[in-house]
């Protein structure tokens, strides 16, 4: 049948961990948790649902949690959202990017990606009729030319997608890089689509830059976020996004004919959770210390480690063990040492090969030290 | 900012039970139970995310969920879906339906839906660049014209949208329905997407015909289904998709970047409680006692209503009440008589108004005693 996404394949995500399963190896492809979240939030969700919080939420998402994301934002990065007119919540981050592109994107829009890219960016452009505009950032830095996005711009410019802390490369944003983007954006129509997942984890006592903190960009820019990767859940399949009044009316436009509402016993569990947290830096320390244990290790192998800024994921290039490409390298480290990881050209429309594989270290100490002995065996 | 759907309201649904709300109102309105699930399927919930079921489920969905999901069609309808290659579940059946559509339908593509029709089909055509075309079922029978559908086949025609049993009607399609259908498709391209949320809602020893059941229509549908209205959890958002491999293949690519997975607690729960479920019959004889003890009350009044033979909406004729239009009369009734319900006019594309509205009765026997008591008093 005639579909409108003809070449698209099956994730790179699922087709690592599919193979991780066959070949029974350490899985540090896919980015989830291998350990249990807080045991409060687990009892918070049974407790809810016998209290008899199963039917429809509010298509805006449960009020509580949509207050909880309004304290959060103020207490971690003095930011101001609405909880009824500027925040939404959304079956996974996943949804909420699908929804705000297929709200604004139509036919010939163009649209600037980052590469290395999260690959849902892309095809969600497509099956919209809009035109891929792509800026690569490239191995060791993966910096971004601001020169190239400039020269990218024009009327046709709808929308600018920025992944900040930046899967899979680990790079967060600079003060430099947010007043670059002010710069090109001030005087033009761009809507921003600033994917911040992993907002909440920076290392080195680096901060997270929010678009939301830079008026010139909190008024055109949607933020999206994950309760998935902040409170160990990618599970339950709850984000959101925020915007101002206007922008976040056209998207509950789509949203309501997307998914209409999001799970309500995860909703209110998550909220009732959120109440009781007042420090988010601990999520950074917890995750900086899987890091540093990973990186430490591999310093003993022939990698090259990129440096890792946030996220929860070390990526290295592998030059010095093997010329094969990237992906055929995961593939044959999966299948003789054991251990899945991710190719970087995964995140590249052209497959980009810059010999670069990604480790995602958001596992429980055992699994990390049984891929560790695997690894330290590579030569 | 310009939006790709200006003109879309928030859905009737929403607006009505807000102001349902706002009136201290029985809500009869949005369609979702009062009561309880089982409280087994409410436990099982909490025993899975303490059992560690809190990360990424498979794309397709959970093979436990997948696996039931055959079963019961195998069971209930002796129609075969393969678990792995012709099963996805999904967040909610909205979810499914706006995939469906987003994966299939493109710019000038023709849609064929029937009237008066929920309200997640027409945005979503539009959205991605469909015309809409719209065979109208009218009061009292609410039969469909197959000749008008002959008449409006085209080249065009991309995709037929049933919903079967009929949200709001109550109607149901019949054997001569499907054999206008089989006759009107067979030699084509459509697609069809069958909308079978209520599937195990149909009254009076009258069997749900899914389309399911006939091969000349099976190669060419999407069957949707709904655990909210199967098992009393609205808010739980999983529903499922069937079809064949070559479509399913096309509905992956799209599912997989609009919300990649569906919570994974909820449906290892479904699963579970399914596994000790072989008799669906019960969910009819369930609602049809509330059907009947609602009809039976509102023959007292000066509603005339219409015959219901599926889904757990009643509607009603008020012409002998009022001849204000159907949605004032909504709003007059939920403000001077305390009862919410929906006016069938938000269910056509031109707002046609027969002065019919439509009663929620999934509700419990005190909710149900309450809004009787209310409308009894009405002249
Ligand atoms: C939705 S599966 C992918 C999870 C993830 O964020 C990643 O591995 O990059
Ligand atoms: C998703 S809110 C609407 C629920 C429903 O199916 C209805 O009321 O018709």
């Amino acid at each position: 049948p005639n579909s409108k996404l003809p070449d698209v394949k099956t994730t790179i995500f699922t087709e690592m961990s599919l193979l991780a399963q066959q070949e029974n190896a350490v899985n540090l492809s896919q980015g989830f948790p291998d350990y249990q979240p807080d045991e409060n939030l687990i009892k918070y969700l049974g407790d809810f649902a016998k209290q008899g919080y199963n039917q429809y939420a509010p298509l805006a998402g449960v009020k509580e949690l949509r207050e909880a994301i309004s304290k959060k934002f103020n207490l971690q990065y003095r930011v101001d959202y609405h909880p009824d007119s500027e925040i939404n919540i959304t079956a996974g981050a996943t949804q909420g990017i699908f929804t705000i592109i297929s709200a604004f994107v139509g036919k010939d829009d163009e649209v600037i990606i980052f590469e290395p890219a999260y690959d849902c960016y892309e095809p969600a452009i497509i099956l919209n009729g809009g035109i891929v505009k792509n800026v690569k950032m490239l191995y060791p830095d993966y910096e971004i030319n601001w020169n190239e996005v400039k020269n990218l711009v024009s009327e046709k410019t709808k929308m600018m997608i920025i992944n900040n802390p930046n899967n899979p490369s680990g790079k967060i944003l600079k003060q430099k890089d947010i007043d670059e983007l002010i710069s090109i954006v001030k005087n033009t129509d761009i809507i921003i689509l600033s994917d911040e997942v992993y907002e909440s984890i920076t290392f080195d006592e680096k901060p997270h830059l929010t678009l939301a903190k830079y008026p010139e960009l909190k008024e055109r820019t949607f933020v999206v976020g994950s309760f998935g990767k902040l409170l160990h859940i990618t599970g339950w399949k709850i984000g959101y996004v925020c915007a101002p009044l206007d922008l976040m009316t056209e998207f509950r436009k789509v949203h309501q004919f997307n998914v209409f509402c999001v799970n309500t016993p995860a909703q209110f569990a998550i909220s009732k959770y959120l109440q009781n947290m007042d420090d988010f830096q601990t999520i950074s320390t917890f995750f900086q210390t899987k890091r540093d244990y990973l990186k430490n290790a591999l310093k003993e192998t022939p990698f090259q480690l990129l440096d890792c800024e946030g996220t929860y994921f070390l990526s290295a290039n592998f030059g010095a063990i093997s010329d094969k490409q990237d992906k055929d390298f995961c593939y044959w480290m999966t299948k003789e040492y054991k251990v899945a990881t991710i190719p970087f050209s995964a995140f590249y429309k052209d497959k980009t090969d810059e010999k670069v594989i990604r480790f995602c270290f958001a596992k429980e100490q055992e699994t990390l030290d049984k891929a560790i002995e695997k690894l330290l065996k590579i030569k």
